[in-house]
């Protein structure tokens, strides 16, 4: 940083300044852009994101050009490649928003159309708001009585395990709180540069953000044949692979799994755990999909409360930040960007510099806070909401349990698709067999070949799912991701029509061979 | 990254990697944390942000200690360190509020007790929204019938230049556009590495920025002898001096001004222009105070109209981001975290590339982009909400305007102390007078002279204000910012505190002389 001198440049100096950059112009050369593909920051270039990426911009202009009166075999996209509930007809559930009504208007306090207990809740935020106001700063890690009451859930979640209140921060959704966490981890140069451990098949925002920080990316790959589960001897493969060419730090895990919707066991977070012990790893547990759990023999299991469960020399050593959010579960609350992380057995130190990052970017978004603490504070059996909230809770998640069900069902039918059953989250990641000549035809097009299956469908269908390539799988092997989002009945057309696409595609290209 | 590889390692072998990592626990060695001070991400820690920095820190525990009954010469914390309008008793747009309250709960479209010209905007906004919810995610760049709207705003606000609606991005806060579009020009190594002019003083996001993502930070000084202007010949200088050590590649302007409240004339902004069409830089104009403007004499220009008004040549070509936001101006929203950028002339390739580094967070909260869409879209004349929108809307600017005066008044009739006129934005930046025995006693302490007397004032009186030295001051030159949000009645007891506390500071540093 330049720092001031008392010398000023006098006017006939600043002229020969002047002059001498104009020059160039003068010459006759176009002046450039500043910022252009070949000066852009490289680590932006290397950013891929594939939930909304070149297959969703393709799906954006076939929309429009349907608006706009164009034909194709179909009268409607259907995107079934982001986890947005609501977009997909999902109804809000009507507590929640009540409540962040109250907070966003508080003179409907005085109304009679909204519940006592919506109100008792809207008054308590607003309290804890500067000014009794949602539109006032926060405090950086959010506003203290959500912050308590987060805590209070996750002790009972957890059957009784201890939450400090002053471990919990919100967040602008779960992905900013990993954004944070990984920006303190991510350092060094070379052999030293910090590496990630993430699942493959993961959810792009953890490539996404290596590639913008400059990390390594450490692949650690499931296991498709076992239902997606984590074998702890890949962990210890990966990790000693990684060790010859970076310093691995840090292991994310996603549970339930995105995009697999495989149910992690308590046996197998414990030793996902013994190992981050052992190896010294920070470990970040993605648990967004916490209360999508639809089969009866799966059971979300806390890494926070598997690890107290390995005593005390697990649980006050090793360094745990787990996500929450509101986008998900049976709120589906995308667009409110709420979240919150706990961050346990983090160095006293680190979390004042993590505080000092966070106050940077001043506060999450309050209606996101205030939709937070709603999720970890619903109403009660004796409340006048609760019959509603419980009625309209447990109606979106029977639905989504029976469409896991059912997309599981459907594409195990297709002759060349194999689909692991999804146990929780809101994604189904079908194998998918493509023939060679499609593979040879994708390449020739310089394309993946589940990035050309996948636009196939989406042209002759209306039909958008994710390539398998922009979330990681085994070479060779060919997924895409899609959500069981859509109505019932529009998921039974979806699949259909995927089921015939998929048969009209083998046939095309193996009657080719 | 490390590519799958088909050979596993057996149980025997996953045992031996276990042991070996054990085998210095055995030697009875401590498991060490990952995440220390020494292991921290260097440019995190190298983040400085003065306006939640350790001056607020001690504000909150002395808040903590009156609240359990401790005693003080004082019975409240003023916190006049941030812009937090609500949090110091403003009170919100109701029009603006009622909107946002019907976009969360549509069952009060139903209402009588909420205006028509409300229903429509919040009938227009949800139509916008996936699934007709607040709760959908956006695209990336924001809801579009949004910024259909930024667009025809700006176009007003600069009396017919014409504004794309796709170069309107919203963004989490003005904050977020700031720091994405740095994201994209930061990178090299070494000489190359860019460079960013910023004002001094300047908001301290912009240091933190420069820090977070290792950029050179280059100071040009604004004129504090002459109301803060910007002077054309200290950015030469500046720009001078550091092509020695970086690649200087954008400027940024913050008008009008934080700390320093000065309102740019359009011949500065002409010759800021002219400057960057000169050496190739990228403008970055921080414009959300464009709606706090208090002295006849001033006028916003905005940076793109300046630009369009300099002829083809320039506004063809200049690449230019200015932002705004939902937290300053009249709304005070900042809790909502709202806010947009509108980019020009940026190439298309790079544009591609921030909208995919924009996806990767999904998009902005919702809840903001409808209050975004209130502030550019609000009632008209013919409209029922328009008396009472004008009104709260003027008492509120009309008091900035009383405030802005009051504190250069009561400020520059104490001995000591020199505040240029607060002619825009929510801030005075005072020099201050520290005698020779002070800075001598600071620095033993290994204090900034500014940073003692903050926190000597604080103690004695309760009152919060942010040391000069975390914006950047000329050297020797010592300042502090408040802000003129408290109410009439407390801002002049405020700044009688201040008064006496000075006063009592001078003597106390004088007579030991």
């Amino acid at each position: 940083c330049f720092f001031y001198s008392e010398k000023r440049l006098t006017s006939s100096e600043r002229l020969r300044c002047i002059a001498k950059a104009s020059a160039g112009r003068l010459e006759g050369k176009l002046r450039e852009k500043t910022l252009t593909l070949d000066t852009l920051n490289p680590q932006v270039k290397a950013v891929e994101y594939a939930v909304r990426g070149p297959i969703v911009i393709k799906a954006g202009e076939i929309e429009r050009y349907l608006e706009e009166g164009g034909t194709k075999p179909f009268s409607e996209v259907i995107k079934a490649n982001i986890g947005d509930a609501h977009a997909m007809g999902q109804q809000p559930i009507t507590f929640l928003r009540q409540v962040v009504a109250l907070c966003t208007f508080p003179e409907l306090m005085d109304s009679p159309s909204f519940p006592e207990d919506a109100k008792w809740r809207a008054r308590r935020i607003l309290q804890g708001c500067g000014g009794h106001s949602l539109g006032s700063y926060s405090a950086s890690p959010g506003v203290e009585c959500i912050r308590k009451d987060i805590a209070a859930y996750i002790e009972q979640r957890d059957e009784g395990v201890p939450s400090d209140w002053e471990n919990i921060y919100l967040t602008t959704g779960a992905s900013d709180g990993i954004m944070t966490i990984l920006r303190l981890l991510v350092s060094g140069k070379d052999s030293s540069r910090t590496g990630v451990m993430i699942p493959i098949p993961q959810y792009p925002l953890y490539s996404a953000a290596i590639s913008e920080m400059d990390a390594v990316q450490v692949n650690y790959y499931l296991d498709e044949d076992n239902c997606w589960a984590l074998d702890i001897n890949e962990l210890y493969r990966a990790y000693q692979a990684a060790k010859l060419h970076c310093q691995p730090r840090v292991i994310c895990i996603i549970n339930p799994g995105n995009p697999t919707g495989q149910v992690q066991s308590k046996k197998c977070i414990e030793e996902v755990l013994h190992f981050a012990y052992e190896e010294n790893l920070f470990v970040m547990s993605d648990e967004v999909y916490q209360d999508n759990v639809y089969t009866p023999d799966c059971q979300f299991h806390s890494f926070k409360k598997v690890l107290y469960e390995m005593g005390p020399e697990y649980f006050n050593s090793v360094e745990l930040a787990s996500f929450h959010s509101t986008s998900k579960g049976y709120t589906g609350e995308c667009g409110f960007r709420g979240g919150y992380m706990e961050v346990i057995n983090m160095d006293p130190e680190v979390k004042a510099q993590m505080v000092k990052l966070l106050s940077v970017r001043l506060c999450p978004p309050l209606a996101g806070q205030a939709a937070m603490d709603v999720i970890v504070n619903p109403p009660q059996p004796d409340e006048h909401s609760y019959k509603q909230f419980r009625q309209e809770k447990s109606s979106v998640l029977g639905a989504l349990a029976d469409k896991a069900k059912l997309t599981e069902q459907i594409l195990n039918a297709v002759p060349g698709i194999k689909c692991n059953p999804v146990q929780g989250a809101m994604y189904a990641f079908p194998r998918i067999f493509i023939p060679p000549k499609a593979v040879e035809e994708a390449k020739a097009l310089g394309m993946q070949p589940d990035m050309f299956y996948c636009l196939r469908l989406l042209e002759e269908t209306g039909i958008c799912v994710v390539p398998g390539s922009g979330f990681g799988q085994k070479d060779g092997t060919y997924h895409f991701r899609m959500t069981i989002l859509p109505s019932i009945e529009k998921l039974k057309v979806l699949l259909g029509k995927v089921r015939d696409f998929h048969i009209r595609f083998l046939k095309e290209y193996s009657a080719l061979e």
